[in-house]
């Protein structure tokens, strides 16, 4: 994989140039994308023009190159949501979170590939670490090319788990950020109440590096050592249906960070934490029947049927049950920040096991609840199933604490590092 | 002015047809949209065409033709934002709301004006009830063209006072609702915190009746007499901006109102509420500089001296300065759920003044705290100043009672219609 931080080390002390990035990405792309299928679009002639572009260097990103899923609108590429709908699609402008990205001083390499309209109907893209695997999804070209070196910086979106799932197959650093941390116009929307941009990177360092890059804000783990936090283990009430590898390595990791220093406590688990969970298809298939109301109404047969049945069912559901999820979500949220009060951080699955086959792209169940409560959430690779596969453990942190949030991931990846 | 219930009445009883809408709509246009400059783009074939749809009459907007603000990505129509950068731009898809507009059975028959990119520069749409004022701004056409009769109902946005402010000036009710009431996928955001889909109609009843007929929720108000409400008397602290004839109209609204039945009280204004007033332009501005990334960037010449400005001022607004501003809004919405305890509505003006001269879209100085509370907002026509010209007042209920609020307004209005 591309460290984006030490790419950027590089390029700010000489060392290296954008363009020089570049090359190492086509390298990565021409020896696996044929299998991998990260990409719906590529242009490296543009990037490689765009690299000369003089003071890039100095820009935040330094020139570095970034996937972006093809749920986020860019005025040189075709832009597609994954359905054959929008063949050809060509916005006259990008989204807010990509000119963000050019602004900093990223370039864009091309679109990577999403699910359908970023919901769960798998796609062409296979797990670089073994493609008989689904790399996850929705934003399964995003994480795969980042585990495969072919960027080391890439833009998703995370509905259900659209960020950390895929982060967690592909053995990469996913981040979740609190809700509307990263800017979503542009995007195209299932779910505007859990729709929430996210990152992709090799290491936790890297894709906090990004996520300061583009926002500006103080978010870099890579000053000194993160100090030992307060971490919850969090079970949820769903830690039944996590394989037994999966309970393993949370179970580990917490060990691991216990020896590092860290405070470990397991608090009770509050219901309403539970309804919160079962509220979170309400809130979105409410919402899906109207965001997609134009392909639902104009294109139906052009859905799959999991698509299509989803917003079937959904057209039932009422007004009044949709506010009902919401008002239980409102006391949720309150729920999860008392029993935040003195913990820093949660650790927790980020999805039940590896990599599935690729006729699914996983369950999302082990970060539905985090989307809906819009608290920052990161993928820690580093542990790995019997079979050598990723498994990824995630790391929650309290909603706008998100450097806190990915401190705590920094901890934790170095714990792993250390026990490994 | 059209009236959308009692077009909708007579259609459902077989005595209209939404063709014969049409006619009237392609009436007042031809008499009036030379002057006024409603529309950037009409399509009266087209709604005729759609008005022959089988079943039509039976859906709840029963073939009522709709305007809708150049700011919703349409399929069917150029959405071009109100500026030139984006002349002859096409979307693919229409916006969640113009596609939920149609699965209603509502026509869309053109888009209307709008400043550029929903912001303070004025366009060319003129005062239907004196072509030398101001419609206000920024949902200008849509305003404009339900006071002149060319549709019954239209669709606008909020950010700072984009629905209220015009529906004021253009003697027109306007429906702010509590913020994500409407959807807003594929509008152009200027500031996702604040950017609210509204609507306009000719009464309270009329948007009531619309806004009920777009989400399916039980908003209508023509059912019955509405309950006497509590009313809070709120002259905040911007009381000393408004006209006499303004201060005039909101203290007649209170009277009329008590003798109509209503309690009238006038809570202690919290200056938590100034203070979420203050921190208005922050949030938006600061977000402005984000969503508005690709434009700023990459057209930065083509936007208005005013909006550039803007701007140009917002880049140095911190993440410290933003956050610290949604800290203060979040302690303003309790500090207001606390003063609305035994207060159904709120009274205060929808604007400081009626119509300005053209130069301006007038200030949103009695708009921005609502947006920004998400509080649903609705502009009551009925009253004038001394030349004629409309003076609008404004009920703003609490967050997510939005049938409460157009129920105050409902009976407001009828107050007001008793002592004319």
């Amino acid at each position: 994989m591309l460290s984006a931080l030490d790419l950027a080390r590089r390029i700010e002390a000489g060392a290296l140039t954008p363009a020089a990035v570049i090359d190492l990405c086509a390298q990565a792309i021409d020896a696996r994308e044929a299998e991998i299928g990260a990409f719906v679009s590529l242009d490296l002639a543009g990037a490689r023009r765009q690299a000369q572009v003089p003071g890039l260097a100095a820009l935040p990103l330094r020139g570095l190159p970034v996937g972006v899923k093809d749920i986020f609108d860019t005025a040189d590429f075709a832009t597609e949501f994954g359905t054959p709908i929008y063949k050809g699609n060509r916005p006259r402008q990008d989204a807010a979170l990509v000119a963000l990205v050019r602004r900093a001083g990223g370039l864009v390499l091309g679109k990577t590939v999403t699910t359908e309209l970023a919901f769960l109907h798998p796609a062409k893209t296979r797990n670089p670490h073994d493609p008989a695997r689904s790399p996850g999804g929705s934003s399964s070209g995003s994480a795969a090319g980042v585990a495969a070196g072919m960027f080391p910086i890439a833009i998703g979106s995370q509905t259900g788990g659209s960020v950390i799932r895929p982060a967690a197959y592909c053995g990469v650093a996913g981040f979740k950020p609190s809700y509307r941390l990263l800017p979503t116009p542009g995007i195209k929307h299932f779910s505007v109440y859990l729709d929430t941009a996210g990152l992709f990177a090799a290491s936790v360092a890297d894709v906090a590096y990004a996520a300061a890059a583009i926002t500006g804000r103080h978010l870099r783990v890579d000053h000194g050592e993160p100090a030992a936090p307060r971490i919850g283990l969090a079970r949820t009430h769903v830690w039944g249906e996590a394989s037994a590898a999966m309970q393993g390595a949370v179970e580990s990791a917490a060990k691991a960070a216990a020896v590092a220093g860290a405070r470990v406590s397991e608090p009770a688990w509050p219901p309403l934490l539970r309804d919160a969970f079962m509220a979170h298809p309400t809130i979105q298939d409410y919402e899906a029947y109207r965001t997609l109301a134009f392909e639902y109404d104009r294109h139906r047969d052009a859905l799959s049927p999991i698509l299509r049945g989803m917003l079937d069912k959904a057209a039932a559901i009422t007004a009044d049950d949709y506010d009902a999820a919401r008002r239980t979500v409102k006391r949720a949220r309150q729920a999860l920040a008392d029993l935040m009060a003195d913990i820093d951080v949660l650790l927790t699955p980020s999805a039940p096991s590896a990599a599935p086959g690729p006729e699914t792209t996983g369950p999302a169940i082990f970060n539905r609840l985090w989307t809906l409560m819009g608290t920052p959430c990161v993928n820690v690779p580093g542990l790995k199933d019997p079979a050598g596969l990723p498994l990824g453990v995630q790391i929650v942190g309290r909603f706008g604490r998100d450097h806190q949030a990915l401190m705590g991931a920094q901890f934790l990846q170095q714990a792993l590092a250390d026990i490994d």
